[in-house]
């Protein structure tokens, strides 16, 4: 089981996470590509840093929306969606070449990710996006009772398919996330996610909001970077991944 | 002597340009990567056009100033020049993948183009930009008389240059071209293109705004898709290069 | 009965519609503000242009959107989408203000004005937005079978409302435009543009996509500037106008 | 003597400043307006936060460059220069009308503050585009030496000028601020702050970077928000100035 973590969402002189403390624990950096957050140099740090700790590069595309960091819906057609999503994986692709970086996978970001996995059309052009640019590129998306219809659609496309699960985020009963409008949907303490951890790495599941068990198979854990406990908790998992 | 022209250079519902009627008499497309000029879907579109009629296509980055068209100066720090530029290749790159093209070179675009005809620094930056990203992705650049201390320049790089002449611009005396403020920067009839096209291919010459003659030895000759009579302009550069 | 048009929808070195000649046959221009198109230097040229011909000037706010031209819907909470509204119209009054114009009425921008027809709570932040901006700035909004009920929302915040009809747009059989999407959306020639225009003036009522007759009260009509016959249509309606 | 202060930076998702925290101790709120830093949002709280601790509100327009903050030198040509100010000044205008709060001044930002000191024409254009959007709105400039002749230029517009002098910032024996990116250029230290204040309350005076006494007669004092000590210095220069 891998550690992802989003990067690289600092824009210009504005600062955001803490990618320098947070990049030794994890393997998989999701570096923003400058559409929903992020510019050319802040992707260029940040690729050197993920380099210098053998942290795998994953592009993090998303809507163009800086103001609201790519977290509101839009409406944007099939055609310019495929292609703003291969216009910044090859943003953040050109910049990983010039460091004798490869790139490693793709993973949606905020309303884009949220939109692919609720509306199976959004999905099918993310696919044939991701499968265009390379071979061997993988998609990385959130690990849903249903992963084994995403796999098969993948297929069709060649595509490999990543699945990750969330270590701070609460669940709902139909295995998605909650949304960040209620209160507990981003678990408030370091405790709660070392909890859902140890539940996805010694039994694959998770309890979700109505205190079901889930099933959860995944390949990696995702702890995101603006959690105010992010470094500490980033620690801890690290610990028990290694466990 | 092959033929370029800038292109894709749409930006959303704007149209700029002749494209559709132009690419199908010219070998290499300079397409703008959305900082000065184009999206990510112009992009897509105008790669595919480029495809249709097997044109090269060539990156056109420039400073992120869309209102401005990149013509005007930014006093931007080398470190994010050069990721700029990194970024700017990478995207057109993903998309020229996406649909089974290579990148053939990098051309810059308005102001950035000026400022690494005139400064060695910017020069400096621009070739680390390109060679870091490609061993063999070469460069474009204008046929100065002192191509030979640029060439020598870039082999520190393993950088491959090509040169370029301009079909439209009037030529100083020191070999640069007459700045647009000019009246006479821009030829106002295809006569004066097609003349200066002649001295190029014939004799590897242009006359200068002091009517001197200079010698100019060039890969590819660019014609600007935004002047008003560009159509008729490549039409006729076309039948003299098959000449 | 007063003709308005969208005018200043030219970003930089792109150009859009044909203000210089349509300017001297309209009442009112509504004028982009910078977020889905136009620029400062637009706007003041676009004013200035207003101002020879003693064309009332009106801010058309849009959705952040450059590249979707303000067309497709954002998800933007109230609070958002207020200030950035009074942000707009402030910019477009500092225009006006530096040349001695007033501002006389906001309209809304495509997706914006959409959503504020089909949505009643964004209608009311639009309300508030405008009237909290000045005591006597009116809000223009289409002329739909419920203008009272608009008028009396209105009358909540001491807001005036003008009311507008189109006329190169088909309309549905419940008085709203009929979507873009659909081919006989945007009236395809001059004669049927004049036939709308004399329905609303001699018998205040348009002939419906469904063929019914539907009562249209308003106090100006819009022609879209982006309509292949505009200045045609433009000029013919200025002469029903005079009848 | 009053205490002004940038506010406002904030740029959507990410935090720049401690605005809550700074506000309550100051006269002169500076308020970013979109172009360098800030958002229609982030404006709206901003001058709530003003009208809350009754700080007067200051427009702080910059160059259009969110990503180099307004720092970077750009080529902008005079009529959209004017415009762009008048642009951004209106933006914020509207958002003070709205909460029934009057913009008091008007400071460039960062460059474009800076051409304006070291440009007559920049100066020129800068006082007409303010004396243009009211006969009553002041611009803030930097006491400088020659600051009678500032004066008697902006008589010819009838603009009224406020002086303001640096409580954070080393001067050069011209009495300008030393560039930053000299190490000493910010001060680091609260009580050489202190000390600065000290002598502009008690003498009207500086110590420059050479060591030499400059006369320096301010109307306000301005400590840069970004910098580490903002809040304390803040603090103490209020202390200062209720004596």
């Amino acid at each position: 089981m891998l550690l992802n973590c989003d990067m690289g969402e600092a824009f210009g002189a504005w600062v955001m996470g803490q990618d320098e403390h947070i990049m030794p624990f994890v393997d998989q950096a999701n570096i923003a590509c400058g559409f929903h957050a992020s510019d050319p140099l802040t992707m260029a740090k940040t690729v050197s840093l993920a380099k210098q700790h053998s942290v795998s590069v994953g592009a993090h595309p998303g809507f163009p929306d800086l103001v609201g960091f790519g977290r509101r819906k839009m409406d944007i057609a099939a055609a310019e969606l495929k292609a703003l999503i291969q216009y910044q994986v090859g943003a953040l692709q050109g910049i990983c070449q010039s460091q004798g970086m490869n790139l490693s996978y793709v993973k949606l970001h905020g309303a884009l990710y949220n939109q692919m996995a609720s509306n199976e059309m959004t999905l099918d052009i993310v696919m044939q996006a991701v499968s265009e640019i390379s071979d061997t590129l993988p998609l990385m998306v959130m690990a849903v009772p249903e992963r084994e219809a995403i796999s098969r659609h993948a297929e069709r496309y060649g595509l490999t398919i990543l699945y990750e699960a969330f270590a701070d985020r609460l669940y709902t009963a139909d295995g998605r996330l909650t949304p960040r409008s209620q209160t507990d949907a981003v678990h408030s303490s370091v405790e709660l996610i070392e909890q859902q951890v140890l539940g996805l790495l010694q039994r694959s599941e998770v309890t979700t909001e109505t205190d079901q068990v889930l099933a959860v198979n995944a390949d990696s854990i995702c702890i995101h970077g603006d959690n105010p406990h992010a470094l500490q908790a980033v620690k801890r998992v690290r610990r028990l991944l290694q466990g």
